[in-house]
């Protein structure tokens, strides 16, 4: 190498600069699509339902506040119950009654589905998704990550992975076109948030639990919390993206506020001030830590100029933890009220998430969408924001490109029918927890449990806590929804359980 | 999530596992190309003359031996004379003339040339190669690690990058579709080899050089040098990709053995007590630690029966560093002995490199090819080993597959002409270093300098030192190789210098 000065380009003059070299500045919008993990509909000062909740007064997020004044909340967005499903839909615009990766990854070639003494489930895709062929156990597929890339995007994955199994290509961000990978893995939980604890790390040459994340090395052994960690790294790389001449996108993946409820030292004081218990102001913390997080990436888009031109999505993966003590004060399954459930159900609580878009120019400032929409929509609006040409991709997309909702437009989305297929057993019970295939209608929700063929009919526009059952009272309603929901999963080819006394394959919900 | 233990899969009756389950294993082989920094022909025990020449005897590479004995050696290798042209035609597939990088990258719109008083020289693409349109000085390309990618190779990049100025997207390994980055970055050098001085990254919070290396940050402070801390990182990576099910690619660009020329503490003082001077023992050391690093991986293949189905190429990237005495001896030039000049230098010292290829079933062990090749080669013959199919690229292909030649078939590729193009001035002075345009075809070469207008004619095959300039006895050759390759660099839109003084362009080879 020659370590003489070297004289700026731009200072010799030109000698014929060729057509390669013409400046063409791309000018399609940054995109930060920015993942809560279990976040619950009401983990927000933001009211996200008709009336303001006594966890919106307990909750303090102002970059939500700040980032809804500013663009669209969504006050019916839906997600699946557990994570990995959702954001396999999100990767791929399909549903995951039709990727099948339809509970939570994390070991090679292993079902992380709850015993039952009644169902045998089925070989779903337990590792995941991949961009490979021949990879057992998983749906071989063209990641958005891996579009965007191809269209010109430079794409940043920060956090959460949770895509595919360990020892699986589909665990690692890089392999679906993530340009940049800041700790995401297989694990779809971190064992802890503490810089002290090196974020779950052992150091003395014990192997670390699977969800100890990788990649925060030089937090290890300080006060930096995961959530403030994971910011200044997705900082760092917004700093490298802004010299790169293409548009970015951030895919920023919290790990909060999934269990561990570790304490937020930077919040958590002013909540137990505030007179919560020690769980509850954790929780609290928790929230507040990902909420700065949201509101430092504002900062600096301000701060660079950046704000005119990038989208900023708001969403969570599931609804919140309701189903231990362990975790929350009781009493269970409340903590999404006026939601019924959590994480894992079938019920709203379970599946209904926080959700705003702030998008100047295109989505009005201040507004409310009361439209329904489901994650796999994500993928074909995200390409139609990135204005993304070539859409070869190797699996059907059943997602529906919600942009009109975000032009103010009048849509009819709401008379299309929504599906969730979950022919699995989650770890922990409540309402709505079970081996289930859900369609929700217009105003009205249909749940289908497999192991007890019952059927559960809910009006949610006046019913949203999913208190009192129809089925009964509306049956043609009931076989009508029955008979679409079946038709849609043999459709898309789902999987079902078995009866284990048996053998034989449980009816899907229009045969029963 | 779940923490109860799972029952594997595979123990769970089958209930219609579906197409996308099947395994379809993917038995191409994998791909170690070794590519080694600035490395002579002679640097090396393994004679790739027809004599065995005093550097033969001086240094110590038995795993190049080893891997000769195993495979194919080509004595008329070729490269480019620098670093950055090199290795963009190798993920290109195109001549130097062509893609236009054609002298060495570092600082993003900043040219490396060496000030001429009398040339001006072109604004060739001095931010490297990239994969995303716009960039101002850059070749847009679909680049051969994306290729594999594509078709379902795991893709790894360690070491030394080098296509692309810093904040440009071609900095970035990951950006070119390799799926793991050890230690690659803009840079083409290393600030130094010590651990104990961190790879050259300063902690004093004062900026560290261009040149320290990124991603071996858990070996600072250790007595690792960095040839064996790629090298343990390289066997991670190779570690994970064992598992993944897919055909590894590994790029294995060592920073050796470019200045610094640091002491290689495993190796240095074996050859002080030899009898070498200090600088030239360190030189040796870095060559032996480097032969080390290639029998780690084979040791490693061969551990993990791989060695049957994995292709090892060994490469290195221009001649031997021979301009200086800073850290070699005495006299200069001589150092690539039996050829003339080296690194930077149109002569062979400067661009014929030490070449090997191991493939077992295919390439016949323990043989020597005398047919020639150039590196653009490279870029088509990986996409044959790995059976790509799906060749689109952005850029024209001017390498031909030597797959051929691997075969022991007999090909006319000698008869073929060769090119190289260097509009540019690199930093050290020596013979056959100038701005130059060159052919080899048969046995014969011709150098042209755009200074002076001079042109030299060589017998290759007779007077591989091109000590006699046969130009004036063959004028009637010279006038032929000087059209062939001016209407080369006109067909591919190649640059040219201009005459200060006049404000006009150089003439073309076959103009004067």
């Amino acid at each position: 190498m020659n370590p003489k000065k070297i004289l700026p380009l731009a200072l010799i003059p030109l000698t014929g600069l060729s057509a390669q070299n013409t400046v063409t500045s791309d000018s399609r919008p940054n995109i930060i699509l920015f993942m809560v993990d279990d976040m619950g509909w009401q983990d927000t000062s933001l009211p996200f339902w008709k009336e303001r909740t006594p966890l919106n007064e307990r909750y303090h997020t102002p970059n939500m506040e700040r980032l809804a004044s500013q663009g669209m909340m969504f006050t019916q967005a839906y997600a699946c119950a557990v994570s990995s499903p959702t954001r396999v839909s999100l990767m791929t615009g399909m549903n995951a009654a039709r990727h099948r990766v339809t509970n939570w990854t994390l070991e090679k070639n292993s079902s992380t589905d709850r015993k039952s003494e009644v169902l045998q489930f089925p070989e779903w895709n337990v590792n995941g998704i991949c961009q490979v062929p021949g990879i057992p156990f998983t749906y071989e597929v063209t990641s958005l990550p891996q579009l965007l890339k191809n269209s010109g995007y430079h794409t940043i994955h920060c956090g959460k992975a949770h895509w595919g199994a360990i020892d699986t290509p589909g665990e690692n961000p890089h392999h679906f076109g993530f340009e940049v990978n800041i700790a995401g893995h297989a694990g779809g939980g971190i064992a802890s948030f503490y810089g002290e604890q090196n974020y779950g790390n052992r150091v003395d040459g014990k192997p670390s639990p699977l969800q100890a994340v990788p990649g925060l090395e030089k937090y290890w052994g300080t006060e930096t919390f995961a959530t403030e960690a994971l910011t200044l790294e997705a900082i760092k790389a917004l700093d490298k993206a802004k010299n790169l001449g293409q548009p970015f996108y951030l895919y920023m993946a919290h790990y909060a506020i999934h269990i561990p409820i570790d304490k937020d030292q930077r919040f958590y004081k002013k909540y137990i001030d505030g007179g919560l218990s020690e769980k509850e102001a954790a929780y609290a913390a928790l929230i507040e830590g990902m909420d700065k997080s949201l509101g430092d990436l504002m900062d600096w888009l301000e701060e660079n100029k950046l704000d005119d031109n990038t989208v900023i999505i708001f969403m969570s993966d599931n609804g919140g933890f309701s189903t231990s003590t362990q975790w929350r004060d009781a009493p269970l399954h409340r903590q999404n009220a006026p939601l019924n459930s959590g994480k894992g159900s079938a019920y709203e609580g379970g599946i209904r998430v926080p959700m705003i878009v702030r998008w100047p120019e295109t989505v009005p400032p201040n507004t409310r969408c009361n439209d329904y929409l489901i994650v796999e929509d994500f993928f074909p609006t995200l390409l139609d924001m990135a204005q993304v040409k070539s859409r070869e991709v190797k699996q059907p997309v059943d997602g529906i490109s919600f942009l009109p909702m975000l032009e103010g437009k009048q849509t009819d989305d709401n008379r299309r029918a929504l599906y969730w297929h979950y022919p699995n057993l989650w770890g922990n019970e409540g309402p709505g927890i079970g081996t289930t295939s859900t369609v929700r209608k217009g105003d009205w929700k249909l749940v289908y449990y497999y192991e007890t063929g019952e059927k559960e009919l809910f009006n949610i526009t006046e019913d949203i806590g999913e208190t009192t059952n129809r089925a009964t009272q509306k049956p043609r309603l009931v076989q009508q929804l029955s008979k679409e929901l079946g038709e849609y999963l043999r459709n898309v080819e789902a999987q079902r359980p078995i009866f284990k006394t048996t053998g034989k394959m449980c009816p899907w919900p229009d045969e029963i």
